[in-house]
């Protein structure tokens, strides 16, 4: 490449337009660059990769994108530039003047005074092809790869606004940012299966953990959230999770992050369910609106249809229904599900696409679950015989479970019993400490991100929106 | 509990004042209280937990604090409110009128019309004493109660602003984020002691790994940058990374976070060292305006004297050392070394030191590194006969290295060739690949944050910088 890339240097101080003196170019970002509404000529210099080319008799058009928006920059070169090694995928530093473009298709193009080749790219091997819409499932093939693509680069500078907009989001509600740890020695909280974390075999040591104890990866940073809520009344994460479960589904992953938050002084599952509401539909607002070109793209593209069941979901308030409502809706229903529906079970997933679509594809809220059914940790409401505890979950069309959150229990000696009921006493003496020095109830909830990210554009597979997908069989780099 | 709260509500509403009718009150954080510089009696509510008790004859002075803000609210109330179980610790929902205070230590107060107290605290058992300043060393067994301290409270407050200063650093300068994935099957890169993943022992399958291939949490998010860096010029992430160490050191973590950034079309340290320093001092600087109370409860009680030296390193320009400067200014030291400072060898902790103390307590970027310290990635600068990389590291004082960062080896034959001579050409395809198809030069860096919190804030030891430590026998909650 080395090669190429000086004898291009020399090639084109020869065949380029002689450059005005004392004129130095800045170098502009294809996104700064399509801003500058009033380009009148000034030099520029643009970095970034061929997107398209069109040889015509006496001018060469090209497209040059950096990853900083989805439009890419148009080039306007002589045609005595050489086409040939110019390909699709090779990268490029383009000199010139930035005009006003004279076609209705944009607004500004650079008329190139020098090209520059930086890295050739062989477009045999290249298993993204020009002017091909390749599959979501195909570009999965090459996660190294697929960024390079109008759709994973849409999809990814997507994520980055979301993750900015919850930090904000999260900030000017006034709530403290905790890393909660990813290592944990809380085994036994029954959200799911865990991985465990061991030195690599090269320096295990036979007979003894590294940390003393079994260590494992978080299934969820709620606990260590509430440590931290009795010091600050509102606290949030936003980090990595991990379920080592054999699914191969469209819905989940081994690797997947979570949005969790924990209020004190809370007492009502509406209090929770206001803030959950209002997170969802503040930021994806925000995204909507700081990413208007990307997200058209996914709802043109990738999920036809999807703008309007997004907005259906945004200019409606969520719904509220308890656990029980649930039931019955679904007993009432005339659908035959695989799964009878029965007081005391879990909803499955066909009831859970059943009760969204029975309350007009608007996320809806089911309260109230039983007790059985739920960790230990969960507020009990007292309301026997149909026990029950004050647990919360979202349910949003496509999706599925967006959100799950409780209200805790903060009562000393309810929560004893439940710990002792789970055998769990020993190991939670911290966690039941918390209720012994200034307890304050409150409550907290979990937002899956890549679902949410699923709920707001479209995309039916979680693998498509992460950008290195971890499930089972599959670990690529 | 529960008795002990209905037991108040009871006892509250016969002893306070009579509460006008038709004046809600509404919930106030401790800092909007304290900011509310025209306090004219509004009813409000305000909730928290005990920091301070002083009863006097006729009046009860109460410091209540919610984490909102270092200094906590002073509620003057009738003395006939029962201190007894007013207790350090105890969290308490205060109502009355916010007034002008006619002390000077503080602007506003709460005149209390209703004092409830929602949790009680035990004082004997809880582990944090009233008006006793704990030593850091002696909170850190107490991991899920030491956040209700002043110093903890203010650190992670301080930790939560750097988060949002870092993420608002690299947004402003046109940053992609990216979350680089924590399990990975790279495991050669060299960079530390691995951690191995698998499923916890309940569901191991026998003879097959989970992800088809050996597991590992990652030590750096830079080589999935470097595939993000092929098609945005500019990325970061900052998220935790692993090292399974043996190290008790106060420096070192087993789980810690790390900012990293990737930057296309880089062709030059002085580049990547620029955005370097522009990153340290910006974000800095950010944090000492939006929490000066906190950052001078560091600077006062656990650091004194570290403010002069912090203003030193952000008024002055950071200094460039190239490697074999450093290794000669080492070799005229008058110190003994423990280890012979010798070209072709790694710096120890005591050269670090000697370079920082040697250049007047600056932080210095010490450049160019031999290549056989270095890793397959780096970029040979080809200057033999004394062989470098265009690596850089940047040395501060207290703390050491704190930024590590590289031109990368964006061409593909030398590339191909290191790969070769560490064995590691057949796992690194997907990396080669990047350099076949429209390769860029590039560079970046990665940061640790604990160190950076460290630098900052003067804190000594590490693991008080992070919620929740883990390093060797310790995986604490």
């Amino acid at each position: 490449m080395l090669l190429t890339r000086c004898l291009l240097r020399a090639l084109r101080s020869c065949s380029t337009a002689p450059c005005p003196r004392h004129r130095p170019s800045s170098r502009l970002s294809v996104r700064d660059a399509l801003g500058s509404h009033n380009a009148s000529g000034e030099r520029v210099k643009v970095q970034g990769w061929v997107r398209s080319i069109r040889s015509q008799k006496e001018v060469l058009f090209l497209h040059v994108n950096d990853g900083s928006s989805l439009e890419s920059l148009q080039i306007v070169a002589d045609s005595s530039f050489d086409s040939g090694v110019l390909t699709f995928g090779s990268s490029v530093e383009v000199l010139g003047q930035l005009i006003k473009s004279p076609s209705k298709r944009q607004n500004v193009e650079l008329k190139a005074e020098k090209i520059e080749v930086i890295g050739n790219c062989d477009a045999k091997a290249f298993p993204i092809k020009y002017k091909e819409r390749h599959p979501l499932e195909y570009l999965r093939q090459y996660p190294h790869l697929r960024c390079r693509t109008n759709a994973l680069g849409s999809i990814l500078r997507i994520r980055s606004e979301a993750t900015a907009a919850i930090h904000s989001f999260f900030k000017n509600s006034g709530f403290v940012h905790i890393h909660t740890p990813i290592i944990t020695s809380n085994d036994c909280e029954g959200a799911g299966e865990l991985f465990q974390v061991e030195p690599s075999s090269k320096i295990k040591l036979p007979e003894e953990n590294f940390f003393n104890v079994p260590a494992f990866l978080t299934v969820s940073g709620q606990l260590h959230l509430e440590v931290m809520s009795g010091a600050f009344t509102q606290v949030f994460t936003f980090g990595p999770t991990f379920r080592a479960e054999n699914s191969q589904s469209r819905r989940h992953l081994a690797e997947f992050y979570m949005v969790e938050a924990e209020i004190s002084f809370v007492e009502s599952l509406q209090d929770l369910m206001q803030v959950m509401e209002g997170l969802f539909k503040t930021t994806a607002m925000t995204v909507l609106s700081n990413c208007p070109e990307d997200v058209e793209l996914c709802h043109k593209f990738i999920a036809p249809g999807h703008k309007d069941r997004l907005e259906h979901m945004l200019k409606n308030n969520f719904l509220i229904i308890s656990y029980t409502e649930a039931i019955e809706i679904l007993q009432q229903a005339s659908q035959n599900f695989t799964f009878t529906p029965e007081w005391g079970v879990d909803l499955q997933t066909e009831h859970e696409k059943y009760l969204v679509k029975h309350c007009g594809n608007v996320p809806v809220f089911v309260i109230n679950y039983p007790l059985a059914l739920k960790p230990f940790y969960m507020r009990d409401n007292e309301d026997g015989p149909q026990h029950t505890v004050a647990a919360v979950d979202l349910l949003v069309p496509g999706v599925g479970e967006l959100f799950g959150g409780s209200l805790r229990e903060e009562r000393y000696h309810y929560l004893k019993k439940q710990l002792a009921r789970s055998g769990l006493t020993e190991a939670y003496q911290w966690y039941l400490d918390l209720r012994r020095f200034g307890s304050v109830p409150h409550g907290g909830f979990g937002m899956g991100f890549e679902r949410y990210l699923q709920c707001i554009l479209g995309v039916d597979n979680i693998k498509d929106v992460i950008p290195f997908p971890r499930f089972t069989h599959s670990c690529l780099l």
